[in-house]
């Protein structure tokens, strides 16, 4: 995390870094069930509509971290559970992601995800959109033949609360009057919202009481939060062109996100009219993010965003005491940890 | 009819002319349910992140027609249902029409809807993307609310039929060597699926047998198809101008239609090449859709199109047979006709 924390920071969490990467080992130790459930996304992908198909491909060969899937199968093994339901229902969570990146991608204009080119770049924007849709129906259609109830409504409310976070983000958008509690709450809509449902239904699955749920909720809103946190901040890491990542995304999109929250408040007049031309009047020249950088670099801006994250994996830490000490459980609470010291 | 009726179709029909709106006389018949549809869909619209309810009063200020919700009302009445189900559900079917009709104005870059300044065209692609992503998902949560998986399915379907349809559509678009079965399928998807599911629904909650849930099924389909192909034609129809309606808007867009078709098909050499110049390669000038009208009157194109529609419509008058002769079940038969005879 050199690249990334403060001396600050360093001290408050050198002993939580983990050994590895919790989320690969996470992986390694649902193998199984994480197969099964890369056959159902592929499977269930399937329409005689040939496009549909054709542009799924790309998003698979495109890869992603499975991140939101896993959750729901370790939430449901952490809790005991021993059927399959999981994987389908797993399958239905990556669904309502990949939706919601197809309808992102639109919206930001995006070339690139995941260092590949997106969707609607190679195959336009009205295949994105129409495939987004056709994913989002395919995943409610997938809990209907699981037939939970309390999963439909898990699901169809955090698919609610990630659109109004994306509306809110983009009224936000370029617009520097934006305090800390509206960003947190676009984050909690648009990220943390499918980690807790992601987490939930692996409970609800289970059969386990409303605490359980309750408490695997807990832990994927404050999983998410540091996640998006991170992410915040690796837009603004200098180190991380070498990784493939584009870095400046979110300042050249002009979105307000913590490091730019934080710089701001803490600039003098000078600063602050920088990002006033820069963020809300999205005026930007060549030399604009060497400049961005220096001024989050000055207010120790991302330093104060990890602690941020640090906060909410602690949290999410705190949130999986009552379940029993298993490999799951160290490896989901590893996983809070890797959320913060990953760099990509 | 006379701007679009042949003498051919007008022979075959002029005994099943409808004397009114039958959709005006079926909403007045269930102005009560409607009406609270209407205090539900403002309701369920509601979100504490503003640009929702604001881009929803601008659709809702836009009007439509409310033939969906309208159809789910009518059919859970003609079932014999005296509940108050059917209300939050038609408003759940409305839902998922504003959702598809939002996402539709991105793709179809289209600027006006109804007559008035499309979503997209005031609040920008973004949020229509984003809104009727948030419709959707609140559709959901209310069937959810409702507690019936019967409904979820037909609906959580229907929606993903709908997004096929409309991919199909894209894929086909510019391309001259889409066929009939084809473009059937693309109008079963896009319009017919949700007409079906809509009436479905009134008989589900009504908790009437698979027989009269499949009847009402197929009386929707029909009429569906009955009103998609009248709105092919309609497109083409010089004189709708008056009505405040943009013709030729499928001809720009280099949509396939039933009219362009017919007409291709029946045209020579230099007709299809016409279209293949206009529709496949896009090339349009300012005198192409005055040869267009002119190409599909040659081939009485119009006309073709209403006989297709008039038979889809006793299709669906045929499917209402084993109901009651009641008020209710006389005003659906009539909106069969009316799918035919009206002018926009």
């Amino acid at each position: 995390m050199d690249g990334l924390l403060t001396s600050e920071t360093d001290t408050l969490v050198a002993s939580d870094v983990p050994a590895g990467d919790a989320l690969h080992r996470l992986a390694a130790l649902l193998a199984t069930d994480l197969a099964a459930t890369n056959a159902a996304i592929v499977a269930r992908m399937a329409s005689e509509v040939e496009l549909i198909p054709h542009l799924a491909a790309h998003l698979i060969a495109a890869g992603g971290k499975r991140l939101r899937p896993l959750l729901t199968l370790a939430s449901a093994r952490l809790c005991g559970y021993r059927g399959e339901r999981h994987v389908q229902l797993a399958a239905c969570v990556e669904f309502i992601h990949t939706a919601t990146l197809l309808h992102d991608d639109v919206v930001d204009e995006s070339d690139l995800r995941r260092g590949l080119a997106s969707a609607n770049a190679v195959f336009g924007n009205k295949a994105s959109v129409l495939v987004g849709d056709f994913l989002f129906a395919r995943a409610f259609e997938l809990m209907v033949a699981d037939g939970s109830l309390d999963v439909l409504r898990i699901l169809s409310n955090a698919s609610a609360t990630i659109a109004e976070g994306e509306v809110l983000q983009l009224s936000t958008q370029n617009d520097l009057r934006t305090d800390i509690p509206r960003y947190f709450k676009v984050i909690e809509g648009k990220t943390a919202a499918l980690f807790a449902a992601a987490c939930e239904v692996g409970a609800v699955v289970a059969g386990r009481d409303a605490a359980a749920c309750a408490a695997l909720s807990s832990y994927g809103t404050a999983l998410g939060m540091a996640f998006q946190l991170v992410d915040d901040a690796l837009d603004y890491a200098a180190d991380q062109a070498e990784l493939g990542k584009t870095v400046g995304d979110d300042f050249r999109e002009g979105k307000l996100t913590y490091p730019v929250l934080i710089a701001f408040a803490a600039g003098d007049a000078q600063e602050r009219e920088f990002w006033r031309r820069t963020i809300e009047g999205g005026e930007q020249t060549d030399v604009d993010l060497s400049t961005a950088l220096r001024l989050i670099e000055r207010h120790d801006a991302i330093g104060q965003t990890i602690v941020r994250a640090q906060n909410f994996a602690r949290d999410a830490k705190h949130a999986l005491a009552s379940f029993p000490d298993d490999p799951v459980r160290g490896l989901m609470m590893e996983a809070a940890d890797y959320a913060v010291f990953r760099r990509h």
